[in-house]
C-alpha cells in the first residue's frame, strides 16, 4: 500500500486553505470517504437521478441494472452464496431492528448477549424481551474483557437459547470474539447467530459461509461507504422464514383491499424507494477496500495500535480498556485518566492539536454503568492513518496532560 | 420563474455527448437534482464527513449545527410548531411504517383509507389488522375517483375509527384531496389524522399547523432531494405517546443490561447514525423549492397538464384516470389504450423519443384489482418541463398510436 497515494484519494485529508489537515482517530464512529466512493455518488445524480425497479426507460433500468450488481459485489466481498442474500439498510441498527422484530418469537426464548454490547446491539432484544416474553442472558466477559467461554457455555445449560446476539469487534475496546468457535457450538445446542459486524467488516476479511453465520449486520459509513448505508446479511432459507419488518411499495407483487402478495428476499425487506445512490457508494467502498486488501488494512492498524499502546502506557494514571496486547485491540485504544474528565481531554486534542477523537460512553452505557466507569476516550484508526499522526497524536496527549 | 435558467441548475437535463437531453415524465416516482442539492451532498463528504451527536470534535460539531439547521428548514417549510416535530426517514413507507407500529392498538380499532393507496399507505394497515385485530375500511371513491364524502361520513357509523390514513394527493391520478374538512371531521369524531403527503408536498404549498394533521410523511426524492431521504412529521405532544420503533444508538440516554431511558422525540426515533449528507441535501432541496415559489410550480404543471389532457383526449380509445379537469389533477395524467399494452407504449416513448415515463398499476395494484383494469402509463411533469417537451410526448404518442 502506498499510503501517500492513497491519503491523496480522500478530499477531507488535504490541507485547505493553508490550513493543517485533520488528524482523524473517530474511525469507529464514521470512516472519511475516498474520491471514488464520492464520484460514484455523483455519477447516479448526474446521469441517472431515478427510481430502481419501478420504470421501464433508460435511467430506471441503469439504476435496476447498478443497484443489481452493487448486491453482487457485496455478496462477493462476503462470500455470500448469492446476491438475494443481502439486504441493503440505513446502518446496522437497522439490521439488527430487522432481525429483532421478524424473528418468530416465543415467551421463554433466551438471546444471548455479552455484557459490551452497542446499545443496537442491547435495545432492539431489550424490546424483543419486553413484547414477546423472551428473555435476554448477559455472558459476562473476563476482566480484561475478552471472551468468558464458561460463562458462554454456562448460559446454555437450560436449553433454551434461540439466538446469539453479539458484537463480532467491540467499539469500546476493539475486541474481536472467537465467533467460528461461538458459531460452531450454537448451532450444536440449536440455536442461531447474529453477529454485529459493524466494527469488523471494515477491518478484516469476513467471510459469512466459512463462519457459517446465520445472520449479520454491517454499515457502510463505517468502511469508506455513503452516510445511512448498511447491510443485513442472512442465510436465504432463513429470510424466508422470516416475518416482513417495513412493508409497502415494492415489497409485494400485488394487493387488494385486504391481502397482499410478499415478493421473497431481498425485495420483501427493502420497502419504499432506496437509497440508490448511497448502495452504488457502497459498491465503490467495497471495490476500493479489495483493491487495498485486508493484509495491509490490518498490518497499518497494527503498527499504529502497537505504537500507541506502548507510548500511552508511559502516561502516568492512563488505563487502556480491554486486553494490554494491542495486536486483541484491532484499530482501537480506548483509555481514561483518572482524575481528568475524558471529554475535556478530547476538547483540548481537537482545539489544540486539530485532533478528532471520540469521548464518553461510545453508546455501551451499559458496560460503564456495570463497571463503575464514568467514561473513555477513544482513538480509532483505519489503514489511510499515518505513524506521524500517531507521534502527535502522543505528544498532543503528552502535553495535555501535564496541564491537566 | 426563469425556465431556460432553472433548467440549467440540473445536470442530468442537460445534453450529453451530443445526446438529446431525456424529456423526463417521471416525476412521480423520483424528480431529477439540481446542481445545489448536489453540491451540498459533496460539501459534507468533502468537508466534514463525520457522525452527528455523538463525537465532540469540530467536523463532528459542524455535522450536528448542519443537521439541526436542516430540521429547522424543513419545520419552518411545512409551518410546523417546532423542529422536533420532524423526524427524518429513508422515505414516505418508512414514515408509514413507524406509525402503524408505535401506535398503541386495540382489537377493533378502525383505520379508514381509500381505495386507491399506494401499497405504502395500505400494506402498513393490513399488517396491523393482521397483528392487532384491527379493522381496515376502505373509503370507495367516485366513479371519476374524486372523494366520497357520503361514503367517508358513514365509514364512521359505529364510532370506532381510530385513525384516518389516506393519501393526500394520489399517485394513480394526481387527485388531491379534500383534506382540511376531513380533518376538522375526524377529529370532531375523535379519530386521529395521518396523510401520506409523497405527492402533496413537493406541488403544493402544505402547512400542517393550518391544516391541523396529526401525521404527515413525505420523501426527499420525489421533491428534488436525495435519494433515500424522508419525513415523517408528528404533533410533539402525539410524537412523545408513541412507542419507539426502530431502537438503538442515539436513541436512548443510557442503558443497563436490562434497561433503558428514552430520549425525547426525534432521537427516540431515529436509531444508529443516519444519512446525514442526505439530511443536508434535503434541506437544500426544501430551499430550492422556496426560492421557486410554489405558485410558480403549480402554474408550470397546470399549464402543462391542460395542454396533455387536451392534447391525449383526442387520440382514439385513450381513457384518462380521474377526472376530465386537468386541474384537478395536478401533475399526473394517467392513461391506458383499450387493446394496447402500456408497457409497451412506455417502451415505445422511450426508445423512440427518449421520453421516461412509468408504465404498469404504480404500487396501487388493489385499485386496478377493483376496477378490472389492467395498467397505465402515468406521464407525472415537474416545473422544470416545457410546454416544448409535452409537444414531443404528444407527437411521440400519437405515432405510437397509428403503428400499434
Amino acid at each position: 500500500m502506498d499510503l501517500a497515494k492513497v491519503r491523496a484519494d480522500f478530499p477531507s485529508l488535504q490541507s485547505q486553505n493553508g490550513r493543517k489537515a485533520v488528524i482523524y482517530f473517530d474511525n469507529a464512529c464514521q470512516t472519511l470517504r475516498p474520491r471514488q466512493v464520492i464520484e460514484t455518488i455523483n455519477r447516479y445524480y448526474h446521469d441517472f437521478p431515478a427510481c430502481s425497479g419501478r420504470s421501464m426507460h433508460r435511467m430506471a433500468a441503469e439504476v435496476t441494472r447498478e443497484v443489481d450488481q452493487a448486491r453482487e459485489k457485496v455478496a462477493k466481498f462476503l462470500n455470500a452464496g448469492r446476491k438475494e442474500e443481502i439486504i441493503f439498510t440505513r446502518n446496522t441498527t437497522e439490521g439488527v431492528n430487522l432481525l429483532a422484530s421478524a424473528l418468530n418469537w416465543r415467551p421463554g426464548d433466551v438471546i444471548l448477549v455479552t455484557d459490551k454490547e452497542h446499545n443496537s446491539n442491547l435495545i432492539p432484544w431489550q424490546m424483543v424481551a419486553k413484547r414477546w416474553g423472551a428473555i435476554l442472558r448477559v455472558v459476562r466477559t473476563r476482566d480484561d474483557n475478552t471472551f468468558n467461554w464458561d460463562n458462554f457455555e454456562h448460559a446454555f445449560k437450560d436449553g433454551a437459547v434461540k439466538l446469539v446476539a453479539m458484537g463480532y469487534t467491540s467499539n469500546l475496546d476493539g475486541v474481536t470474539l472467537p465467533a467460528t468457535d461461538i458459531i460452531k457450538y450454537a448451532h450444536r445446542q440449536g440455536a442461531l447467530v447474529f453477529l454485529d459486524a459493524a466494527q469488523t467488516v471494515p477491518h478484516q476479511r469476513v467471510n459469512v459461509r466459512a463462519l457459517d453465520v446465520d445472520f449479520l449486520a454491517f454499515s457502510g459509513h463505517k468502511m469508506l461507504g455513503p452516510s445511512g448505508t448498511g447491510v443485513l446479511y442472512g442465510k436465504y432459507r432463513l429470510l424466508e422464514q422470516l416475518e416482513p419488518f417495513l412493508v409497502g411499495g415494492d415489497t409485494v407483487s400485488t394487493s387488494t383491499f385486504d391481502s397482499c402478495q410478499f415478493l421473497p428476499p431481498p425485495e420483501k425487506f427493502e420497502a419504499g424507494l432506496q437509497d440508490y445512490a448511497g448502495i452504488m457508494g457502497l459498491a465503490a467502498a467495497v471495490q476500493y477496500l479489495s483493491q487495498i486488501g485486508f493484509d495491509s488494512i490490518e498490518k497499518q492498524e497494527r503498527l499504529l495500535n502497537e505504537y500507541l499502546t506502548k507510548a500511552l502506557s508511559e502516561i502516568p494514571g492512563l488505563k487502556i480498556i480491554g486486553p494490554a496486547d494491542p495486536r486483541l485491540r484491532g484499530g482501537i485504544v480506548s483509555f481514561y485518566i483518572e482524575g481528568i474528565d475524558h471529554h475535556r481531554i478530547a476538547l483540548m486534542l481537537d482545539q489544540m492539536a486539530n485532533i478528532a477523537v471520540r469521548s464518553g460512553q461510545h453508546c455501551v452505557h451499559s458496560w460503564f454503568n456495570s463497571r463503575g466507569v464514568s467514561g473513555s476516550v477513544r482513538a480509532s484508526v483505519y489503514f489511510y492513518n499515518t505513524l506521524e499522526e500517531a507521534q502527535q497524536f502522543v505528544e498532543a496527549l503528552i502535553k495535555i496532560r501535564k496541564v491537566l
